[in-house]
């Protein structure tokens, strides 16, 4: 039983990755970078994002928001006037938890992609399986927020291990939390030596620029952050 | 092919179903009461075990412990000297981001069944997946740390609906965070009607108590909370 459960599993993901490698041509095909931004619930992706999209300069951004349910945080980021497509992953069963190549080959047509020069994906909080669905993206990030405690890079390693930019977020509730910053930045090199990372805070506007100024080398490819 | 991923997943729901009532009454004939705790990652189910495990009186608890990898919670437990049993979920494919019945079966030989009347489940960090995978409980808790925000319940409904009582923890946080606590509330009532919940502070040691009398209720399989 369990030996059959796996090779479906890993079937599931062979097919995805064809399909993302599809959507990752047809986005290059339409000149659009691609960032994956993952996390737990709350960590604060949707705030990010709110922060920035509206001060990218020339660059044209769109949304493709994924969650099990509901508009929320496509409503949030559309009354930005930013377009935003929503995916909801719970036709399939009780909830898909997170993403797949295939929800995003389905979105293809309903997204802007003549008017974009960068599409931003948020994916469906959670640490483990989204780091295992690539959708097409060139680019991952993923959001740690500091209220989450410090052992999270040991826990859930691939999710770090997967993205080429970490936003230590909320650290404006450092001073209330028991968290050592030194450890966790610890933990992070532990699984993923050196991976460029910034310390945000939405509420105090830390690293708000950091952040916008990968997105934008992000989206000119820069070499830098390949 | 999508219907092909569904027929799948709903074949593993129905087998983990089995697996899980042959747990739940291997469970029963040792006299074992069962408690599954869920929630987001890093939203306080260690804390909140720490707090509680070794003021339960006459009751003897073990603990099963689930995680991607490692057993960094498992050895916080255990240094507190209450048996720990670890489940890791990585060696199926990248990870599973829940515990599933068989998992849980796997473990039981090892499960020191005899010498305890509670067992408390720690599951893997996940809104999702774990509220759809019984795992053979008599009972299910699930812990939103206020940090993640009050649209979590809309958000995640089926895990918020799949527990008999809320924990709404690190509410020593809430004079620091935009967090609305009537309108959580009032988003948990509107996906869950009354659930029964409490607002805990590990830190503070607010609601903990109710915290112990409720897993003390549970153990003793009172109506009130069935």
């Amino acid at each position: 039983m369990h030996r059959v459960r796996v090779k479906v599993v890993e079937g599931v993901l062979d097919a995805n990755d064809t399909i993302a490698a599809a959507n990752r041509a047809d986005f290059d095909a339409a000149g659009v970078t691609v960032v994956n931004v993952m996390s737990a619930p709350g960590a604060g992706k949707t705030t990010l994002l709110e922060r920035i999209v509206r001060e990218l300069g020339d660059l044209r951004v769109g949304i493709l928001e994924g969650d099990v349910c509901g508009s929320l945080d496509a409503d949030r980021l559309a009354s930005l006037h930013v377009p935003v497509t929503q995916i909801n992953t719970d036709p399939g069963f009780g909830g898909e938890c997170h993403l797949d190549a295939n929800m995003v080959r389905s979105a293809i047509p309903s997204l802007p992609l003549d008017e974009i020069d960068l599409l931003v994906v948020e994916n469906v909080g959670n640490l483990v399986c989204p780091a295992e669905f690539r959708v097409g993206e060139h680019r991952r990030v993923m959001v740690a927020s500091v209220a989450e405690g410090e052992d999270k890079p040991l826990k859930y390693p691939l999710m770090f291990r997967a993205c080429e930019f970490v936003l230590v977020n909320k650290i404006d509730l450092l001073p209330h939390l028991d968290f050592d910053l030194e450890r966790f930045l610890a933990n992070l090199d532990a699984v993923h030596p050196g991976v460029e990372r910034v310390l945000t805070s939405a509420k105090s506007g830390e690293g708000i620029d950091a952040w916008r100024e990968w997105l934008l080398r992000a989206a000119a490819r820069e070499p830098a952050i390949a």
